[in-house]
């Protein structure tokens, strides 16, 4: 590896995380808040060792695929352990890893919290916790590489390590103009968010938090019984929608920018989102009728939109409210996530589509042994290699998930609950069901069990490989 | 397909099945039971339509592996709908679906029962009950290969679409000894298994159940408390031993009597499948050991071994008396299931090996795109083909779980009794955690929820592959 290289890169990248903590100072300034103390001691830092890092220019500048897993994955780490510091200092946590686990569950755009009082939080630690939620979504080598001079080649490693789900078809070639007119988009979008929030009489401060929450599909809210708060059909409404246009892959947007609509109409990923999201609120709302009559449709597609795109705000206690039918479609929601190239986390549905499409290639290939089946998705066939490569995928996703549901179970939490708070954690849903229902929190766990779900966000986002890389010492020699 | 070859193997079987019936009316006319007279019909039954189908000899006997498939798959089906006929007539079951669930659980090994009070069933029925256990365990149409007159290439076809697990090497060439010599193991194994029972104190009749139950690892106890109903330490230990025992890959026995033990002892399977009990075991001994002081290591033992074997007998109720630590490694347990080419369900140890191998193969693919690595097993490289296999297999293993959990999740059970439900009949367990737990019953359950894991069962025990044949009516084409 290119240990040079991989330095200076972190290095630009802790400095990037001094400056986005800058708008949440901002808002302690304008609120007059103490609290705006605990983030001079974190970018003095993050400026220290950034500037250390990156003062030195690497002669080789080559990184291949293992480097650009290996950076993503450490980016990751080290910007959580930073990005926790201020949580650390405005007092409001009770312990490092309290801190770092908010942090994380913010920057993977989980969505869990550890926190009981969140409306005791000042104005710019709440802000900074949602703010993580809106940079994480996109990606913060994605933002590094639309605003760093980054040659094309490295930057096409560092952005096949973050950015999530399958890719089909070659990458579009000119990374850094992909990654600015991604950053462009989902600014936008946000703005758009915010505009229609505000339009619907919600405060400015909470506007901006909750599209933060809805664009990068965290789930943050900042108050304790999260969107029911305001009793508004119409802000759900615009959330739920919101919510769906964040999962939906960022490429087909800008199809349409380019009027190729005809293109975006004939995804077959979008298809079958948009179908299992019908699907899915059609069935919850038959099954809540009993409970919700006349507002079934507006409780059912808000948790819908909520859960497949992985974003996790609630509307209603589904773990309380809501049968147990509808709660295992949640759960199968979770294991799904939304589109590949989104924001939003899960398994996605592209990968689902690979896999319902083997599975039936391998009956048909059981009937007609002879038969030779092409797998195609949007149209394109898919190699053999992506097609194993997705099964393998799912293998290691399904192993980590058992192995960690073990290992929190030493806290003697129900089953329900060390279960779905995996699933929730991995997918970077937010709420599971049980103790970490959308009205409980994660503040129970252990230090360990907050350590292996923080890290279970991690795999999450990343998608298990750079972080693989990150945990295996063979990866660190200095040559392949 | 051949549809007269295949009607004249189904009704050989069904022959078969009436003649497995005798047992179990010699049990009542010993006891003088009303309910020996609940066999008469279905005895009857099975003849006439044995005898029909069976009457016109088929001109070509060719048969090819998706026949195999079919025949394993209905044969199954249909020997399920006989055997409950019994339990029906007896009038100790409230519905037919109840004597269904119960008598797949029987055949399955599965051992999952409808019934709250076992102990008022009279002898006959209890036997039957227990003896489904044991023909199910080395497989019915094994056993009509062993005694029927069926070309080797034929008998090969089904014998692969019944035994458990992959299948690693080429298969022995003679089908028939092979069958003969699996069924001399097993009988010899089971006598072994009454006489230790038998020297603990257990009367004949409960040794043969409880024998029969721990040679199909199937579960079936006669006792409302199962196995702790005879409180003893010996008793748990010889049964705890056996099921092991049956646990293990039957060829290795054969090793043994060729003598060639060596081979047996680098068996990788094997060492896998003792680790992974000796770890367990170790785990739920100090997990326990609060509650259980000196006994913790006689309750770890039973039920470890008792779950990895699929088995499912109790000695205590692991579901209110175990922490939830070890609660989740019964459950991990659960998935491994125990060797290929033994009596036991679940995944099966060497495919996990497959699995953890494939996976740590990804990895180093990843860190050396151009490395070159070989997947053995006991020391034979894997092909590309069998590990993709694996894959796949592990792929509908998965969904067909998710996708049941959902759809028994309309009786508004728990997520926990829901997903342990499913878990337990898929692998052929018996006993879940919630209100499926090792003092439960799935009586509760509507007719839905039943059926369903009926066929879990039936998929789990035939592997998944025969069922889909079954159900694709793209199979049932007369040419391919």
């Amino acid at each position: 590896m290119n240990r040079r290289m991989i330095f200076h890169i972190l290095g630009k990248i802790l400095l990037v995380e001094a400056a986005l903590m800058l708008p949440s100072m901002a808002v302690g300034l304008i609120y007059g808040e103490k609290a705006t103390l605990s983030f001079i001691l974190p970018m003095g830092l993050l400026c220290l060792i950034g500037f250390l890092l990156t003062a030195k220019k690497p002669q080789n500048k080559d990184i291949y695929e293992r480097d650009g897993f290996f950076i993503v994955a450490s980016a990751w780490v080290l910007m959580s352990l930073f990005g926790a510091l201020p949580f650390y200092f405005s007092g409001s946590f009770n312990s490092f890893i309290d801190c770092f686990f908010e942090v994380v569950s913010g920057f993977t755009t989980t969505g869990s919290s550890i926190l009981s009082d969140i409306e005791a939080l000042p104005y710019c630690i709440l802000f900074w916790r949602s703010f993580t939620h809106w940079v994480g979504g996109m990606g913060v080598l994605v933002f590094v590489m639309a605003i760093l001079p980054l040659s094309e080649e490295r930057s096409m490693y560092l952005m096949r390590a973050e950015a999530p789900g399958p890719i089909v078809g070659k990458l579009v070639p000119k990374m850094k103009s992909t990654a600015r007119r991604l950053y462009g988009i989902y600014i936008v979008l946000t703005v758009i968010c915010v505009i229609f929030l505000l339009a619907g009489g919600m405060p400015l401060f909470d506007s901006l938090c909750h599209a933060f929450g809805t664009a990068g599909t965290g789930g943050f809210s900042i108050k304790n019984n999260g969107i029911a708060f305001y009793d508004s059909a119409y802000i759900e409404m615009v959330l739920a929608v919101f919510m769906l246009i964040f999962g939906i892959n960022f490429n087909l947007y800008y199809l349409i920018l380019l009027g190729n609509i005809k293109e975006v109409i004939k995804s077959e990923e979008l298809r079958w989102y948009l179908g299992i999201v019908g699907v899915s609120t059609l069935a919850v709302s038959l099954n809540i009728m009993k409970t919700f009559k006349g507002q079934s449709f507006r409780y059912a597609f808000f948790q819908v939109s909520s859960i497949i795109t992985t974003t996790g705000f609630a509307t209603t206690d589904f773990n309380v409210n809501f049968p147990e039918f509808s709660k295992s479609i949640l759960v199968l929601l979770m294991f799904i996530g939304a589109c590949a190239g989104s924001t939003g986390g899960g398994f996605k549905v592209s990968r689902l589509i690979i896999l319902i499409k083997s599975f039936k290639k391998e009956i048909r290939k059981l009937l007609h042994p002879r038969s030779v089946t092409v797998i195609k998705l949007e149209g394109k066939p898919i190699n053999s290699t992506l097609s194993h490569n997705t099964l393998a995928y799912f293998m290691m996703y399904i192993i980590i998930m058992i192995v960690s549901v073990i290992a929190i179970s030493v806290d003697n939490f129900d089953f329900t609950t060390n279960s779905t708070a995996v699933i929730s954690c991995f997918n970077n849903i937010g709420p599971g069901l049980g103790v970490v229902g959308p009205m409980g929190n994660f503040g129970g766990f252990s230090w360990f069990s907050k350590l292996i779900l923080s890290f279970n966000m991690l795999f999450g986002r990343l998608e298990i490989l750079p972080m693989l890389v990150l945990f295996n010492p063979m990866a660190w020699k200095k040559k392949s």
